[in-house]
């Protein structure tokens, strides 16, 4: 059975985003500073089709975790497009080409047709809750890797099922004061670390999930 | 002039300590879990003057955090014996010879005599503030390190004082749910990974305070 990852880059106060999130602020306010050692590796930029781009320990960790995903799970809230039923001309945030080349299943209230991309990757819209998505992203990914994409509380769901078998965080030096948080009520998992990759801009720390 | 460091056992969601600390749980619910793999190393027993233990990679980074220390800060409630006037009796949780072997600076709005314990270690309680309290440790400690010792609340202070050079975290793969955090209401000081330590139990991150 496909195994079931989850990587996202954290604050050392422990948000994934910052607070305020909005169609200006997708990751929230000062959330985009999260990401900014993703953005300067050359794998992100040759995967979104852009040139240059540094070739260090962050690219590689970049590379490695593009590899191998055969389905991702998303929230609403990173698909974006607001709150309530759908204004159908919301697309997501990535263009009509999309980064993720999967499956993609979005966790919604409000049922919408699948949206099919370039490139390979199809959004699909699942109103029945986290089972639900994890069965059928598990479906679709057959022998590779579910990837639970976010935001906070698609992560959260994740922990708190104790569907995740490894969770590889991105620790970020950096405040963010307010956010949204990952660990909050999902009780009380085992982790271990399994693979730490340092870097001048951020520690990459990859725990297995001890069942 | 001295460094000003602080070193820190910290959950996967940013707890420091468990809550409702008391004279059982001095370090909150469920906090002891923070300390287990320092408890496991034979450094950490020697020092207590304990047999046995792992001479492993958390052993040496123990070793070394314990060396080129002159002075150390700590808050009242590490130090214990409850709030309000002092019970001269209570001489802190560590016995006749603390394992502190520098003159300590105790945060406190109660005033007390110095207590001068064994094997170099003497207790100086300070009533007015963190900055004075610094200024006392940094004239004890000479070239020597002026080392954080806790809890939440005085690295906070040091943290918004922009007192650290470095911060040194040991992330335990653990999540508390509840308890004390460091980096509420501390600003957004930049921080830079500088040496990172990994072991099965634990990852040290040492970071730089960038000023």
């Amino acid at each position: 059975m496909s195994s079931v990852t989850c990587q996202i880059s954290i604050s050392l106060d422990g948000f994934v985003a910052g607070p305020r999130q909005s169609a200006d602020d997708p990751i929230g306010v000062g959330g985009m500073r999260l990401h900014d050692w993703v953005f300067a590796t050359d794998s992100w930029r040759a995967q979104h089709g852009q040139e240059g781009g540094e070739h260090n320990a962050d690219a590689q960790v970049v590379e490695d975790m593009m590899s191998g995903v055969g389905a991702h799970i998303m929230g609403r809230k990173m698909f974006g497009g607001g709150g309530g039923p759908w204004d159908e001309s919301w697309r997501g945030w990535w263009g009509e080409d999309p980064p993720f080349r999967t499956p993609v299943l979005v966790l919604t209230h409000h049922p919408r047709a699948p949206l099919v991309m370039e490139g390979g990757t199809t959004f699909t819209f699942v109103t029945d809750g986290f089972g639900a998505a994890l069965e059928q992203a598990r479906a679709a990914a057959g022998d590779a890797q579910v990837a639970i994409a976010g935001g906070a509380s698609t992560v959260r769901q994740a922990l708190a099922a104790g569907a995740l078998d490894e969770l590889h965080l991105h620790i970020v030096p950096i405040i963010l004061g307010q956010g949204e948080r990952i660990f909050d009520d999902v009780g009380d998992p085992v982790l271990e670390p399994v693979e730490v990759v340092a870097s001048p801009a951020v520690t990459h720390v990859r725990y297995r999930v001890v069942r």
